[in-house]
């Protein structure tokens, strides 16, 4: 793998494609001061040396374009940002501290001839390189090729995260119990309204470099919840934790299933994002529940626990709770305001459907 | 990521593209029995638990359709067996030893959808599987998406393979000294001799049940040499060590330039693997130097060591030996039978270059 670097890096600088230039920068913007990488790229492997005592988390997520962003429409910034984020919230969802990100990017070979694929490649590491800045994440490593496909050939991107968490410590979606109440950090469904404004304007979103939070872009600069997983893992706060990128329907009933638990959320307690807050009603509340991407954490703990209302900033509120099993009952139910209490079924993002992550139309 | 597996195992058996099955054939042909992996698919994250006094070591590689193989040529066996022999290679190549592999991989829709491709799906993850088996690999997690592009999409998938090796001691490229002796293990050329023969027949080569090695099939099955590397490490007897997928001319490159030496390579000493040798003397001295994916291991030892004709069952070969940096002098040289030395340039695997290795043109 590593060895892509160097041998690109061989190249003359004459070579038309200009990737000893982009390669080089790399391995300089993302020299690795790390302690825990003992080496970085330029070798078959890079060699980690995790905490003493500590497991080893991994995680691998696709980024492809067509698929989970597009070019016309997501600025690269964001690109990069998302396609670390996905990584570092599968850690943050475990209570894991992040060791290195691996990197494969496959390029079409005229981006790296011309110069807006240049500057695209440069923004999109920017985006990445500054998330990962943020929480000391080091890129070991990776692989990089040129994509096929010739004219149509396209971004691929897979990042892997590498992470520790103390012996038998990691939170899992397996350890919930009948009567843990169920909590959400953050807010709900602002990544699908932000999503479906930028698609309805059909042309890049403008760059805003002032504003990559949040809350201020839900779906363009989702910030994982690393400092929160953390916390609930060692104040062993959470008895099951997942992270509710494919929407929380989809994923609270992962975590049902893996606890062998039903669930019931009560509709007047989710915090809705502002973002979705302006849609009506009915399409608020299912882009809180099924629109995907929002990257906050969904976790259980015990209802004699008292949590606090934020933590590490990240304000926590309590959704639902979990119930027993029981033949002929429905896995997850909504509480509506008036009482009465209907099915929810899982309708977040579904693997091997759509191409580009659309919200669905909400019920009516 | 891991979430995947089960998100699409939630979808009712009447979804069109069958990846139920699929996917949950995968989560059970390879169950994860070993004692390293506390958790495997279904998570957000997988949790290993490396040897105690080891450090971990991880690499990426690709495998990407019309760029690492063609579905019209490569039989899917001999293409999960690759994805997984480039990972396993790169450890063997740090004298580590595997922990566990991560697969992401992107299928075209139709693919599932149709009795053809879940067919060649099927026989990818047999390969696939056949050669984790051989070397106790379980698959861990990864990622499955559809991969994007409409009719024109492609099979793409990325390999991770996380490894371990007692701290300090995995070998590096970088190690060697002048005087140091040069060595191969196994023939070289054979996999470029074969790849020529396979692309110039023009349709799938068929799928030969009873010869899966190295021996019978250097480009199709090539068998990466774990054992080999792990026995230098234990041993202590390679300064510095790399595979030569890239080919031997390239990587040879890679460990001058990374052990701040040159290289002088005898000719005659170079074993040439019978693929190889059934083409012209020009041509199989090409395929040996540059022909790239041989999968062998390249190392220098120190000449004072006596090192044995086979480790672990392969043929080792002298071929050359490390000299002082001096300026004006080629990194590597070529020492012909008739006594005279001519410069040897890198002529192997380019990325950013061509869109399915094909062996370059022999000199005349």
């Amino acid at each position: 793998m590593l060895t892509v670097y160097a041998a690109i890096s061989m190249k003359k600088p004459s070579h038309p494609f200009g990737e000893l230039g982009l390669i080089e920068q790399i391995r300089r913007d993302f020299a690795t001061s790390s302690s825990a990488v003992k080496l970085g790229i330029g070798d078959d492997c890079a060699i980690l040396r995790p905490p003493p005592g500590c497991e080893v988390l991994v995680t691998t997520d696709f980024t492809l374009e067509g698929r989970h962003f597009r070019r016309d429409s997501h600025p690269p910034e964001s690109v990069g940002h998302r396609c670390l984020a996905r990584g570092l919230s599968d850690l943050a969802a475990m209570g894991a501290t992040p060791i290195a990100a691996f990197l494969s990017l496959a390029l079409p070979s005229t981006m790296l001839a011309e110069s807006a694929g240049r500057t695209w490649t440069k923004s999109f590491f920017n985006g990445l390189r500054a998330l990962a800045e943020l929480h000391s994440v080091p890129l070991a490593g990776g692989d990089t090729s040129e994509s096929p496909g010739g004219r149509s050939a396209l971004i691929l991107a897979d990042i892997v995260l590498i992470g520790s968490a103390p012996k038998g410590k990691a939170l899992r979606r397996s350890g919930a119990s009948p009567g843990d109440a169920l909590y959400v950090t953050g807010q709900l469904g602002g990544a699908a309204a932000e999503l479906a404004t930028m698609l309805k304007r059909r042309r890049r979103t403008p760059n805003n470099k002032a504003a990559k939070t949040t809350e201020d872009h839900p779906h363009m600069f989702p910030e994982p919840r690393l400092d929160v997983g953390e916390a609930l893992q060692r104040r062993g706060l959470a008895t099951a934790c997942l992270d509710i990128s494919d929407g929380l329907s989809t994923d609270l009933a992962h975590l049902c299933r893996a606890s062998g638990v039903n669930a019931e959320i009560e509709q007047e307690a989710l915090p809705i994002h502002p973002f979705a807050g302006k849609l009506d009603a009915p399409a608020a509340l299912h882009a809180a529940l099924h629109g995907g991407e929002d990257y906050e954490l969904l976790f259980a703990a015990p209802s004699s626990v008292r949590l606090p209302s934020s933590l590490a900033g990240v304000p926590l509120t309590r959704i639902g709770t979990l119930k027993a099993r029981r033949a002929g009952h429905p896995l997850m139910t909504l509480l509506a305001p008036d009482g009465s209490h209907t099915e929810l079924k899982p309708g977040g993002w579904e693997h091997f459907s759509k191409p580009v992550r659309t919200p669905k139309k909400p019920p009516r």
